[in-house]
């Protein structure tokens, strides 16, 4: 399991295919280049000036549209999952 | 559905034919380049240094001018947005 | 009419000719590059740390000069404005 | 007139010549980059986070010395302004 | 021993070969290239405004990734070392 | 006399010769390169984010070392000074 | 003696040789490029906004692994010093 640190949001990416269902197709095909996922974990959350965390606006299970090219991908066993900043990632889908 | 995060926008593009009715016609009539829009969804706003959010200056349906070449494009089904952040909005039309 | 975001102004550009009138006499004489202009609106001012919002120092009626090159051209109608950050406001012409 | 805004300041330029009877001798006596000058008029001052002004260290009739190519120029009738930022202002001639 | 200062953190690279048994393989199977590691020693932690350290939330012991090319390659005897700033640590890998 | 501005400080170059009988030689035996001075005279000092000034940490008649190509160079009369930010001042030589 | 200003500190370099003995052979046995110093003199410390010092975390006689190609070399008679800022200190080797 991958605990991300600070503001950062472990989430694994979804492929072009299963996005057609829940209604979002990214704008260019190409598998690699999905910008969707679902969230796996998150951080502590933004570390503020006066010391204190803001709490993450994204939780464990959300679909999410992220920032193409963000984050740093890591494979844990079979799994590839992408570990991005909260920052980075755009919108939820509901 | 998309629910920005943060600061972030969600817009529908308006393209050229229709901007002239609500009498804005922008500088370059390319249907691409078109800065205008329709707000679809608003995020949280703006984190502060004290951890408070600030109230998003534009609410849904406000039509808006923003930065060429600002924001991420999605699409979901057949429609398309815009996700940008509410610094990229220059102005509402009134 | 357009009502601008933050800290942004919304100007009027004077071409050349109007502004010998007035004293004021662009150090390049080419239309286009004119930076003097009357201001038609203001936004509701600078977001501070403590998200409070600074006066602006410019209002409606305003004659200024402005940074060169700053700000987008938007066409509303036959008019032509410059939506540019207060930052970029120089002086107000007396 | 020229009213500058926030931590701007006007100034009239003073080329090489007048420079010698004040002793300050730029290092190039090329006339056009002469960086000494007159204090024209002083804006409201540079703002700080909690929204307060701070007042300029340099004031009306001050003769300064500034960083080379700093400011913009601006014409107004015959004379020949630059307005710059207080930050520009390297030292005020006693 | 080394003793980090302030927001950074010592760590004892991992190579590939061991990481298959914690279950994370680095996408780039090239040796030199692994961004997993133990933690061997932390600092104070960060330096907030107000003077206060923020407390690290990493601690020695912890298997950790993260990101490639971050940090200065120091050796010790016989051992390499990797100090590396606190904010370039992705995740603990429980 | 020059009195400057906010955090600089005036500075008189030592050129090399003098500067081995204080014991520091520059690394580069140039002339023009020489980065050693006395201080002439010193400004208000930084200023804080609450408007304060910092004392700063040199004095008229401290013989310092500064930053390579830092400064702007101005002469007074038959006087050649440097005026630069205190950022770079590197030590005072005791 | 150097003393040097606000967060910075002075280093005389250990050459590759002597390391050895204390077990930190740096990756790269070019004797100029050591990264490994003895800390001769410390500033005053790093500035806070609000005005007040950090306690650096070096001392006199600390032997400390520090950036490569950080600081200013500086010639006092015979000995050669290095003036960096405390943020280039990497460890302390204890």
């Amino acid at each position: 399991m991958l605990k991300p640190i600070g503001n950062r949001v472990v989430i694994k990416k979804i492929e072009q295919e299963q996005t057609t269902k829940s209604g979002i197709v990214l704008t260019d095909s190409a598998k690699e280049k999905s910008n969707e996922g679902e969230v796996v974990a998150v951080g502590s959350g933004q570390l503020l000036d006066n010391g204190s965390r803001v709490e993450p606006e994204v939780k464990e299970g959300d679909k999410v549209v992220f920032q193409e090219y963000a984050g740093t991908e890591v494979k844990q066993g079979d799994d590839k999952y992408l570990i991005l900043s909260e920052a980075d990632i755009l919108a939820v889908i509901q």
